[in-house]
Order: structure tokens, then C-alpha cells, then sequence
């Protein structure tokens, strides 16, 4: 019986240690210390980002032959085209520019326990697409291209504690997806290392618990998505918490910790979600494929951006950085451009005072198994004014019209900043009735947040937008009522 | 407490029931009589398969521009080319012809309490590819154009218990691959439901047990493979098992018991074979994307076959199939035939008593993420003699020389012969030392079975070479040492 109780009293240590963490409002720095720093990396940022024509971009090609747009080397990304067919849906057929990043970089974020509470070394660092400029990310965000120094830029700092882990303790380390409906089968290794090692924080680096990670997420636009991923897949587990962190008073509080502990049964039990993913992945007949992004049927390329004959999705425009900062300091690239701030929500409500969240198995074409489990809602309202009336997505109008007092999370994020230029949405977590939406559809399900912790232990489950609200999610263990 | 401990009794008790299905040597049919009514199901049946031309299957037709073999309905299967490419590999860069079934299909076993005992209602069922005629099949084994009836055939027996579980009681619910050798990204809904109803099985159909099965398994192409991929993803479980079931001197057995406990500890934890498994889909950089089929190199279409020029490999043949007993009576159809039996084997050893099976993370390119985990050993022998040196498999040659006390599985197994023709593998599982290969390479760990049967509940993680083997291991239990 040895090996189970050992791993029993690991697993538990870890998730008090976690939860220790997330209780923790001050740390190695207190926040508004960190906040003046961040405030002051922000201001003193030097980097520049100018719009230039697609044309214009210095070392990426357009392939005559196809309309694709590649970097010289062959490496970092490409814009082609995608072809998909997703048989039933409202938008039955449709072919558009998508982003082909094959390559599997690393967002890690290395963490140590100083003072007794598990700290997180995030980096105040800048993307060209980030709409405010500097945000929080991991410690290392880096793609192959970038660490394999394909650009010969300097070494990327802390990279060996994720390239090899042997020395260290993995918390959490799995391939994730992003964007389904930007990027064509992307993902990144999402991975957490706990080092005992003395580790000294670089200029532009610093330690924060994660209960200051959790205030910070609150703030529109300073916890990047990179973080936010890494974030969801902490093994946050509230077996034994929710009653040695009790919240007198704080009935919502306590139906998160309890949602987090697997002694509280959910709805649905873990066989029947999985048997769930398993029927939907079954029904839903995609085709998605690559074409050349020429064939992309009412997008134009023209003035030097790829736009959609009507204005709306998204644009593909060319931009020029120059930046002190970065692995180098001067590069052109493609940016995809999103017209019109989306919103992201999940509805949750407390059953038998354990919280439920109401994930969509949503298809996006770019998905490499059909579907993953998203947002209650994910859209962008703007888009729908092009798009049949069938496709607005159900809960949309519930989700706009919350009254405040239902509102448990909203602040504005940013989207990948290397890759989106100013992509924000409004994440949004609303408390409904317990009796609500009993019966939500056949793509539907309500999880407890200790089920989707599991679900990300694996990858291809939950969407890259569900994932930033799990983190959201996770923040409100670290929140009064 | 009480949804955990309910959770925890249901599993338990389900662990028990599948055991105890497994000691059980006969059910409502003794052994002696199943076998004598599968030898007259296979002396009675009445198709004949005839080889003939690609060039004359009535209702597939060749496109002109790509060579690519498709349906004139666009359903069933298409062959089509497919270009791969693996950085670093002893072959880096290849194309193939390889088949193409984007469709979902239903490989499900209904399973049901007889006299206190778990039984399991299975097919007596002949495949065109089939080297000895009918095999032992799962209760439905579908594509969608079948069961949506495609072709205008007979309704599928006892589809409904799979399409509608909600009646039901689902004891697994997973998309498994199919051979990333052969198929494009194939996978299918692997199902296995509990039914309180009165079920009779029709003409054809008999119930089993799991100890009746386990020993059917030990005989040369009875259990076909799609029985033996659902049968692998049977919630074995040896909780509180190995004690109350032991078998007093026989030591491999109990190894065999105690490796499926969780209370017994493996060699590594399962936190850090995800890891490990995130790691190696990380590090292997590989590119498969279709062709047209005549795009494939090396490969030739004459005399009405598709061979590769050294008569290695496989060979794509047409058939022209009559059957009394199918949904449609004749029909015509490509098939994949190998050259050459080949070998999958496991390497495994007991450590502190508990067994544990060597797997190799495998890249195939058909595969949807990188890699799965597959046997110790699989290989064709015979392709070696066209291929590189370097490309001949790790531990082959322990594996053809393994003396025979240290087999403790072996027999030659058939391939989804409505696909392939004449394809056989010689599975085998091989005792080692505890001592052997502790440190076996970077695409090589030593898995408890518990972990085997924890990754099964998750898509990709175990191809299916694997789980032919996993459904082997499972029949140990059931035979002494």
C-alpha cells in the first residue's frame, strides 16, 4: 500500500501547497510594489511597431504559384488558406486564410517555494500585437524557431529547466491548442517546473504567488494568454481544502473550493463526460484541409492587408518591430488583425453548493480532433451581422444582458500578441439559478472545475478561450465574495 | 463523502465484475460447445473473395489527375498518397500510398449480467481480407456509410445500443487510431455497454465471457481486431483484487494481478509519463500531409495492382466480394495486402513483483499527434532487407530469439480484414530479467498495466498494435502460470 499512500500525500501536499499559494496576497514582493514595476517596465518599454504593407515585409515571400506567405527559412509561421466543411452548421462550407505554425514551442513558467509559499517567476515582456504593450508572461514563451536560434538572437533564459526537467519536479507539462479558428493544428507544451535551485530574477523578471497572479488577472490586458494557459493546467485540487480553508459567510467562494474536490460528485460523472466527447467528436462530420490561401474565396489581398469582402472576421496585415528587448531587435512579420472585440463566457451555477461551469463542444477548423471544449459562448457579436441568423450562438443575449450582480469575473485579455494584432475579449464568468438550463443541448455539459482540471492533464479537451477562463476561474478561490 | 465513496464502489465493484468474468473458464455456452459452432460458422460460410484488377472494381473509379481510388459515392474509403517526413529518422523522407476513411465508425460490444457473470455478445463474422475466414468480431462493428446505410443493406444488428446509451450503462467510450502504417488519421468510436434488457442473440451472435474470450485469444486468427482494440479498453483494475484472488505459487500470474492495481507503485508515476509522452511528441519534428497517389515515388500501378519497386511493404489489390451473409450481397473493394507476417511484441519484467511492459512512443505518419505508445518490437523482418541498417528496430533480435520459457504469449493474429488482406501479426509477450534495460532510450518507459489501462480511457495515447497486445495481457490473468 505504500506507492498509493505516498502518491496520495504528494498529490495532496501539492494541491495545499497550490492552494496556499492562491490564499497568498502578498509574496517575495507585495503587489503594489510589483504593480510600480510593471507600471514602470510599461513606460519604458522601447519598443516600436509599424504598420507596413504585406508586400513590404523584409525577408517573408508570397509564393507566386499559391498566394502564401512564408518567412524565408522555412521556419517561424506561414499564412495559407483553409478549406472547411462542417456538415449541419448553420455555416455549412467556407474557405478562409488561417496561420500554419507546426512547430511545438514552450510556454513554461518555472516555480520554487521562497518563504515557505510556491512563487511563480512571470516575465513584464511585449508582443507587437499587444494592444497596451508590456503584459505578464511566463518565464519562458518561446517558439522552436526562437530556441533552436533560428534568427541567431541571444539565448532565451531559463529555457533549460524545460528542455530538460530530470533535475527538477514537473507540476504540469502538456501539449495544448490554440486558436482553432486563427491557426491550423497549433499547439504549444504548456509546462510548470518547481526548481529548489537558487534562482536569481533577471531584469524584467520577478517572483509572484499565485494569489497575486490571481489579482493581477482581474486588471483588462496584464496577465497575457500564454500565462493564462500555463495557468489552467495547474493541478489545482481542493481534496481536503474546502473544509481547511473554510470562508465563513462566503457560500460562493466555498462552492469554487468545493467544485475543485472530487468528494463532491458533479452532475455528470467523468465515464459519462468522456463517453459525451467521445458521441459528440462522432456526430459532427468536419473536413478541414489546407489550400493555397489564393483559393480563399471572398477574401482579397489588397493595399498590402488580406481582408473579408465585408470588413468583418479579421485582417492580415504586415507589420515592423524594433524593439531593445528581444532575442533581436529588428523583424517584419504578418500579423492576423481581428475586427471588433469578442466575448468569452462561461455561464456557472452551484449545484448542491458545488460550482458547475457550462462548457460547448465547439468545432473550430483549425481543431486536430474535430472539437474541444469551449466557452458557453464564444464569438464575436459584430460577426453576426454577416453571418444567417441560425448561427448566433445560443446563451449570447443571456450573456450580454447579465446584471451586474451576477457577473462573477469580467476584465478585457489580450490574445497572443505575436501572432494577433489588438485581439482582446471580454472574459466573463455569470452566475445563473441552480435550476438553469437543465437540459442545454445535445453539445452542452455542465463540469465541476476538479472535471476539467483532468480534462487538461490531457490534450485536445479544453480550447485555448475555455482555458483562460478556467485561470479566471482558478482566481476566484483567491477572491471574497 | 458520499459521491466519492459512491464513485469509488461502483468502480470497485465493476473492477470485481470484469475479474470475476475473467476466471470465469465457461458461461451460458461451455468452451467445447462455442468452439464446435465456430468451426461450422466457418465451414458454412458461404463468401467467396476473388482477386481481381484495380481497373475493373465496379462502382470505384481512378481520378484521371490524381491516380487517387475513391467510391462514386465519395464514402467508404479512399486510397490516396501520402508524403512523409521524420527529421532525423534512418528513412527521413518517403512517400506511400495510404487509406483514407475520414468517417467515424462504430466498433462496440454489448456486454450483460448472465447468472451473476459478465458476459459478452460477439459476432461470428467473415471479412474479404480475413486469411482464415470468419474470426470472432465485436456485437457491431460499422462505418457510418454502413450504419447509415450507404449502400441500401440490411439494417445493422443491435446498432441501437450504441447510438442511444442513455438507456444503458456505457463501461467504455473512447476513439482509438487505426494503423498509422496504412491509415490517414483513421480512428473509430470504441464502445462497450451494459444492458439489462432481455437481448437473444440472433444467428451468428453468442454470449461469452471474458475467461472464454481470454482463452480463444491464445488460438492463431479467432479474435479479430476490432474485438481485441474494444476488449483493450476494458476498465481492468485490480483494486483490492490482488488479494482477494490470489493464486497461490503462481507468481507470474500474480505479478500480472498486482501490475493493475494502482495500490502497487510502477517504475514511474503517471504525471511523469505524460510528461515523458509531451516530451517525445515535442522532440520528434514530423510532416505527413496527402498527396495525389500518384505523387507516390517508387510506388507503380500495372497488371491491376499498386506494388512498391523492391516487392516490399504492402501491395494494393482489388477484390470482387460475394457473401450470403452481409448488409449487401456482392460487392468489389480495394484491400491492403502486406508483404510478410510481422512481429509486435512486448518486452516485459517484474519489478518488486509487479509487471511491467516496455512500450516504444512510436512515430507513424498516419498518426493524428506525432506518435503513440506502441510495443517493445514492431516490425515487418522482411522490409529490413530494403531498408537502412539503422532503421532495424531495437530489441528485434532479442524478441525472434526469446527462448520459449520466457514466452508467455504468442500467437499470430489477424488485421481488420475489411481492409487489409491476409494481414498477420505474431503478437508475443516476453518475460525479461527485472534487471534488463533500465534505461531503455529516450522513446522507451516501462509501463505498469494500470497505466496502460488509465491512458486507454484518452484517445491517441495507445495505437493499436498495443492494444491487441494490452488485450493479450489482459488474458493472463486468466491462465496460470
Amino acid at each position: 500500500m505504500s506507492g498509493i499512500l505516498a502518491a496520495l500525500t504528494t498529490d495532496h501536499r501539492r494541491a495545499v501547497r497550490i492552494a496556499e499559494s492562491a490564499q497568498a496576497a502578498e509574496g517575495v514582493l507585495t503587489l503594489e510594489r510589483f504593480r510600480a514595476w510593471f507600471a514602470e517596465r510599461r513606460r519604458e518599454d522601447a519598443s516600436r511597431v509599424e504598420r507596413i504593407p504585406l508586400d513590404e515585409l523584409d525577408r517573408w515571400r508570397t509564393d507566386p504559384a499559391t498566394g502564401d506567405i512564408a518567412h524565408e527559412s522555412g521556419r517561424f509561421f506561414a499564412v495559407t488558406g483553409l478549406s472547411a466543411e462542417v456538415a449541419g452548421a448553420a455555416v455549412p462550407a467556407w474557405t478562409q486564410p488561417i496561420l500554419l505554425q507546426p512547430e511545438i514551442g514552450i510556454l513554461g513558467i518555472l516555480a520554487k517555494e521562497i518563504d515557505g509559499v510556491l512563487h511563480f517567476l512571470m516575465q513584464a515582456k511585449n508582443e507587437p500585437g499587444n494592444p497596451d504593450g508590456v503584459e505578464i508572461s511566463p518565464t519562458v514563451q518561446a517558439t522552436r524557431s526562437n530556441y533552436t536560434r533560428v534568427h541567431r538572437g541571444a539565448p532565451v533564459p531559463y529555457l533549460d529547466y524545460f528542455r530538460d526537467t530530470r533535475r527538477h519536479h514537473v507540476i504540469a507539462d502538456v501539449l495544448q491548442s490554440e486558436q482553432g479558428s486563427w491557426f491550423f493544428q497549433k499547439r504549444n507544451r504548456n509546462i510548470i517546473v518547481e526548481t529548489t535551485d537558487e534562482v536569481e530574477p533577471l531584469e524584467g523578471f520577478a517572483w509572484l504567488t499565485l494569489g497575486q497572479l490571481h489579482r493581477l488577472l482581474a486588471g483588462d490586458t496584464v496577465v497575457n494568454m500564454d500565462a493564462r494557459t500555463v495557468l489552467s493546467c495547474l493541478p489545482f485540487s481542493g481534496v481536503g481544502l474546502s473544509s481547511s480553508h473554510a470562508f465563513p459567510g462566503q457560500e460562493f467562494r466555498q462552492s469554487v473550493l468545493r467544485s475543485y474536490s472530487e468528494e463532491f460528485a458533479g452532475l455528470h460523472d467523468i465515464g459519462g463526460i468522456l463517453s459525451w466527447i467521445t458521441e459528440t467528436r462522432s456526430r459532427h462530420e468536419v473536413a478541414a484541409r489546407r489550400v493555397p490561401l489564393r483559393d480563399a474565396e471572398l477574401w482579397h489581398r489588397r493595399d498590402g492587408t488580406i481582408e473579408h469582402e465585408s470588413g468583418l472576421f479579421f485582417r492580415v496585415i504586415g507589420v515592423r518591430v524594433e524593439s531593445g528587448h528581444r532575442e533581436v531587435s529588428r523583424w517584419d512579420q504578418p500579423l492576423v488583425e481581428p475586427i471588433g472585440v469578442g466575448v468569452n463566457a462561461f455561464l456557472v451555477k452551484r449545484v448542491d453548493g458545488v460550482l458547475h461551469a457550462l462548457v460547448h463542444a465547439g468545432v473550430q477548423p483549425g481543431f486536430r480532433d474535430v472539437l474541444e471544449l469551449g466557452p458557453t459562448v464564444r464569438c464575436t457579436p459584430g460577426n453576426y451581422a454577416w453571418l444567417p441568423a441560425a448561427a448566433r450562438p445560443p446563451f449570447l443575449d443571456e450573456v450580454l444582458s447579465a446584471p451586474p450582480e451576477r457577473i462573477r469575473f469580467a476584465s478585457v485579455l489580450s490574445e497572443e500578441g505575436g501572432r494577433f494584432r489588438d485581439a482582446r475579449n471580454r472574459y466573463m464568468i455569470i452566475e445563473t439559478d441552480a435550476g438553469h438550463a437543465p437540459d442545454p443541448g445535445p453539445d452542452y455539459r455542465w463540469l465541476t472545475l476538479h472535471q476539467l482540471v483532468g480534462l487538461l492533464r490531457h490534450s485536445h479537451y479544453v480550447s485555448v478561450e475555455a482555458r483562460s477562463l478556467v485561470a479566471c476561474l482558478h482566481s476566484l478561490v483567491s477572491r471574497p465574495d
